[in-house]
């Protein structure tokens, strides 16, 4: 008799390929996924919000139409998590904030439609950083180590895929916030291109920064949901010969402490092994200025953001997250004009990079997670990147003190394929992290 | 015997079909509008610079080659000038201004480099409001009436096609720069859809409100211009039908003078006797907000464009305006990112408008050149289509006090080939008016 993995231990690809193949039910799988939050959720806290009652019904529906071969798309049944700066049609949209009406009644972000369109089951909003960056961290927990943090603002999103109680979840990135939690938690993760995926029915951090994405078990994956919640259906680009790697050591490296350092050379002379050719990428001037430019831009547009809600409820919401952005509201326009101009030159020099290799590599985060939940961690290898809007993807690529590590992978504008399948080649050499729980 | 028109007097469609017919050499049509601005400059001050011995040697190369049956474009030998605002090798730019260094070196702007390789020869520079649009007219007078404005801030480019000494000018329009000197020269004008017309090469204004546009005897000229400069060449919009035509009286009718309504009111009259279907279109309330979105958004990246200039130069530009622009470098963030966003609205909610009609139209200008330099005109109906950055045209309708009057034809983001060919069709029921000079 063959052991079969329970349900919520699956990858969306080998769920989805059971379901359509009847080996498993989208009953089966929400149920599984169910108990696994209802085993783990006390201590995880990645959930803000679950819907069961619709979750089953939902599941028994579709459990008939891939009992009749009629399969919805290719998250047939596929439980799923969002995080909880979306809408979802009949979930309450909190953001983690005391000023957001819980029975406010919204319609489905476009990133919940596609899901549902693909057939996935959406469980439930999972937790986030006040306002997806502007305030108070969540209760949400690292599965691997409870005294520690899961990451953010995607704090629950990355601790619900971490803990396998969903194979995959929705995440946002302004600064780091999709990356960094995948990283954490031990998962694959992916911020696309700038607008690759729609923002509507997204409350806003920062407009010109916000990226939807996905956290998953595996780089595989990734792909599968891209594919299925992409604005257009990206082209295939014509990749012939061995991968061309740019190791990024200024910066990136250099920030990070030496388990960090030993996991990402380790793993790019993997890559290396696995047929790759592997060189040094070098960092343009205007680089230094990538965190100033950063933030120039993302604290105004915040700031513009939330004004309405600052002048009338400030008194429910952070303070300490407050007086860092409300100071930005008397900045003299034309800072936010330059840095503005700084990024677009800042986007051509990067660009050239492209000119040599296919992927630039790098840690995701300088250190694995760190201890306690006031902090949710260094996004500073990740936010230049959503300055830029580049595609990026993160695999595990090793432990630290028993914490996950992610290796980094950044594409040109519009390569989000391309990114995707580096993705899928370094898993494929590194392997997937053995889940200790 | 039959009366052949000198060269100057015609279009440039007219003077590239005799050129590759061998009934007209470039020589000759640069010896021609060379004697053109001979005759003429003296009282016009169209031009900040010409250099005609280039423009000859030049001539003579382009005679020859056709004389072999080798055109190497659409405007093989047509003289040109080009708005004193994008460099041009060998030529200076001074922009009005004195802060610039007349003798500074430059290569061709890409609509320089795009003018050439289709053909053009480019005799010099036309005269602008400093830098178009933050500081003092130039002398540039209206050929029609010597006591009027030209209109501006591409003055020097509307007074000298409407004077005949080139069939072409390239200008520019942040607010109303290049369609208000076409209509007070009584010729055609046409502002592409922001992004249509690179700007390398191009002095900003304002980055996100600036347009390269093109002026011209005819509506058919600005087309073919058009085609050899476009970024892309533009795909040709499939239309069947009769013209849906939106008359929109609301604002631009209501702010105009009783001549201009009448000529609008018959241009229609028209056009519906040409075959076109014509009702009135309905401005969304956002509208209202249209003028102060536009000053948000252009003064603050004019002050931040001018920032270095305003610091170690103020003395040598205009006082007046330069305490117009000065003050938006305090302006708080917030209002600025608040402008952009209610831009996009506005924009969202103009193009509804084309669910209903093909082209929108309306007066180009309020009323005829005003008398005197001091102020080059009222642009306030042709900025709220640089503000949105929807392609939009003038053709003449009429005249006012011996002054002609412009129709306006805008279309929604992108539709530039419709708008051309609305405003050819506008052209072909009005006629052209008849140059009294």
């Amino acid at each position: 008799m063959t052991t079969v993995a329970p349900a919520y231990d699956l990858s969306a690809s080998d769920l989805a390929t059971r379901i359509a193949s009847r080996t498993c039910t989208p009953t089966e799988a929400v149920s599984s996924a169910l108990l696994r939050i209802d085993e783990l959720e006390d201590r995880v806290h990645a959930w803000a919000f679950v819907d069961r009652e619709t979750a089953l019904a939902q599941a028994e529906v579709l459990t008939s139409e891939a009992a009749n071969g009629d399969l919805r798309g290719p998250l047939h049944g596929v439980p799923v998590g969002i995080k909880d700066v979306f809408h979802v049609q009949a979930m309450p949209t909190v953001a983690n904030s005391k000023t957001m009406d819980p029975s406010a009644a919204y319609g489905d972000s476009a990133v919940a439609a596609a899901l549902r369109a693909a057939g996935a089951i959406i469980l439930g909003k999972c937790e986030t950083v006040e306002f997806a960056g502007m305030g108070m961290p969540p209760p949400t927990r690292n599965p691997w180590n409870l005294e520690h943090t899961a990451g953010g603002s995607s704090s629950g999103s990355g601790a619900a895929v971490g803990a396998r109680m969903v194979p995959v979840a929705i995440g946002t990135q302004t600064g780091g916030s999709n990356l960094r939690p995948a990283a954490y938690n031990g998962i694959a993760g992916f911020k696309p291109s700038h607008g690759a995926i729609s923002r509507e029915g997204l409350l806003p951090v920062s407009w010109t920064l916000d990226h939807p994405g996905i956290i998953a078990r595996t780089a595989v994956d990734l792909s599968l949901v891209f594919d299925a919640i992409a604005r257009a259906r990206p082209v295939s680009p014509l990749r012939t010969g061995p991968w061309r790697i740019g190791l990024v050591r200024e910066f990136f490296l250099e920030r990070s402490e030496q388990p960090v350092v030993e996991s990402v050379e380790r793993a790019v002379s993997l890559m290396r092994d696995g047929g790759a050719t592997v060189a040094e990428a070098h960092l343009p001037p205007i680089f230094a200025a990538q965190q100033a430019i950063h933030r120039l831009i993302m604290s105004p547009e915040m700031v513009t953001y939330h004004a309405t809600r600052l002048a009338e409820q400030e008194d429910r919401m952070t303070p300490r997250h407050v007086q860092s952005v409300k100071a930005f509201s008397l900045l003299p326009v034309t800072y936010y004009i330059q840095a503005l101009r700084a990024r677009r030159i800042l986007k051509e020099q990067l660009a050239l990079l492209f000119d040599q290799f296919d992927i630039l590599v790098m840690p995701t985060t300088p250190a694995p997670a760190p201890k306690g939940l006031d902090s949710t961690g260094d996004a500073s290898l990740l936010s230049p990147w959503s300055l830029v809007g580049f595609p990026a993807a993160t695999v595990p690529c090793g432990l630290s003190n028993g914490l996950p590590l992610g290796l980094q992978l950044v594409g040109k504008p519009g390569s989000d394929t391309t990114v995707l399948a580096a993705a899928e080649f370094a898993e494929s050499v590194l392997g997937l992290l053995d889940l200790p729980f």
